[in-house]
């Protein structure tokens, strides 16, 4: 899915993160307030921290100030432009609350398109998709696999791209992919690369990368070649092709998925994403985070490409120290820019050797 | 899946082959006929081997003297008893061809259950199952992965398991790790021990495996979840769990596949299947098999098994010289019995040095 061809960007927008956009729950909402090149957020509803400035509650001086407003109502009056409705969270328990059902009804008749991230697809909901017909508007399942007869087992295909191929993987979940892979995007398109990205998750395909698929949604065996094709489609029109990785190759819960979008993407280099200070995984405490070394080593065991650089949420020269590789913090002030440098080092040097073979 | 709860087994069985007996692609008709403990063939339809022997078709000597036939209405003479109809190939293309439809018709007239390995679901389609209610049987569709409702991701619940887990990966996908996790399973049945087993393939599951999800359809997040969950129900009932693997960690099409059920079942022991002659993927000829030391290197950093043994195609003794590893062919004489008594060995010295810990 590329939501750049949905909609005559950027498209005023109605974010939805009720109860959530204080919370890591709420980082699709994060995303697109702040990295959305397809969405323009006016206005983001929840209750909770309802009244307050994005900038204070995210803590990131860089956050639009759009009004947070506590319900779809006060936001369509915030916001009467607006023509796109981003449901940016889940629910707790899956299913959608009365609530919840009320505001994207009101949303959609006031003319916007839904595009969501739930679980359950709302456009195979016969409500949903004749309240959309109703009142013309689209609804987007963000979450929606690609059918069946659109999916093939990975064969090496992407091994013919002329493009550089980045992936960046982690040492756990919620630990910065997505962000690191689009600060690398943004900043390759400001130093004048013709950069393009492939987001594996829901955030990024919201925050408008140029192909996506969620991709731990896709039946296990189409991993690798759902990644192969989204890699070629972007490599078709790009130099240079930023991937998204998923998870992390010894996370007992996701390792499948990590591993299928490393063999998919079969990278020229590899960014590795890190928190030097989490001992225990995101959501799963029983399971320790193996760190940089095992990850580094596994990467390399398992694919053609090495690991280019750290994107660490520590003190970049520590870290360097620490593991022997560049390390950057794409937080500091120019860190995109200098990680950038540092992977194109990188694939440079990797095609001279590649070139004296 | 555990098709022992759906019959009173062995049930008469006709095995649906068409143009594949003979051939690798008839593997799961091959599985059913030499080694099912829940349908007892009496007929194979293949009109392209009518007429001959299994065991000549097979170049199998154990291989069951049941008719081959060049159609089920032959078939349903030759096995008036037939309660079932097994269709073990898939037909090229993917779509049914017109001929198999007359025969899967002929059988449910003829009151045969029908358990399928098609791609597509009968028992989703209007047509087939209305028939299965007009005639009152019932179809089984082995390659239809639990609801979302009953998926979850893997969280390391079999961590607690009593039993012991034992988990066969191979160097390749085709390569026989369904054959010696089989074979495991009736060596330590005939010795004695309580053991079951958990399929991943509709092989498995066809020939009677106590529990069993084709996972490669399950969508990749579960991938772990789901094996934890077949670990778990076989590890209640029994001392001894033999769990089918799939493709191998260096597999580009299907690796996260491997690496999810690896992590999901998170074994004691290993035993890696081995075929040393083959150094080209089957069906994948542009991909390289990887070989025994780079993915029992892979196995053991990924895991807390180590590799107990090889199951290997070729000479035992130059394999295990040439890998440093006890090496068995399972169907050499008494080979299954030796490949148990080395897992036991090594289970046995696990549990010795944690006791020591």
């Amino acid at each position: 899915m590329n939501l750049h061809d949905g909609f005559d960007t950027p498209v005023p927008t109605i974010v939805l993160a009720e109860e959530e956009f204080g919370d890591p729950g709420g980082k699709t909402a994060h995303g697109v307030l702040l990295h959305s090149e397809v969405f323009d957020a006016r206005a983001v509803v929840d209750s909770e921290s309802a009244g307050e400035h994005p900038a204070d509650v995210l803590e990131r001086a860089d956050a639009p100030d759009v009004p947070i407003v506590p319900s779809v109502a006060d936001a369509l009056e915030a916001a009467p432009e607006a023509e796109a409705l981003v449901i940016g969270v889940a629910p707790a328990g899956g299913e959608l609350p009365d609530a919840w059902v009320s505001d994207i009804e009101a949303a959609m008749a006031a003319g916007c398109d839904v595009v969501s991230g739930l679980h359950t697809f709302l456009s195979e909901d016969e409500h949903w998709s004749s309240l959309a017909d109703e009142h013309q508007v689209r609804i987007f399942d963000v979450r929606k696999p690609p059918g069946e007869d659109d999916l093939r087992v990975g064969d090496g295909a992407v091994d013919d791209v002329d493009a550089d191929v980045v992936l960046t993987l982690g040492t756990d979940c919620a630990v910065g992919k997505r962000t690191t892979t689009f600060e690398l995007y943004r900043a390759a398109k400001q130093s004048g690369l013709d950069a393009g990205w492939v987001a594996t998750g829901q955030t990024g395909i919201m925050v408008g990368a140029q192909a996506g698929v969620v991709v731990d949604r896709v039946p296990a065996d189409f991993v690798a070649g759902v990644v192969e094709d989204l890699v070629l489609s972007v490599a078709e029109a790009h130099d240079l092709v930023l991937v998204e990785g998923q998870a992390s190759l010894t996370h007992r819960g996701y390792s499948g998925v990590t591993l299928g979008v490393l063999h998919g993407a079969w990278p020229d280099a590899v960014v590795l994403v890190d928190d030097p200070d989490r001992t225990r995984r995101t959501h799963f405490e029983q399971f320790p985070v193996e760190g940089v070394a095992t990850e580094k080593a596994l990467i390399e065991e398992l694919s053609a490409a090495s690991v280019a650089a750290l994107s660490t949420w520590g003190d970049p020269s520590t870290e360097s120290d620490r593991h022997g590789l560049p390390a950057v913090n794409v937080y500091d002030e120019n860190g995109p820019e200098e990680l950038l440098r540092t992977v194109g080092k990188h694939l440079e040097a990797g095609e001279n050797a590649a070139g004296r073979e």
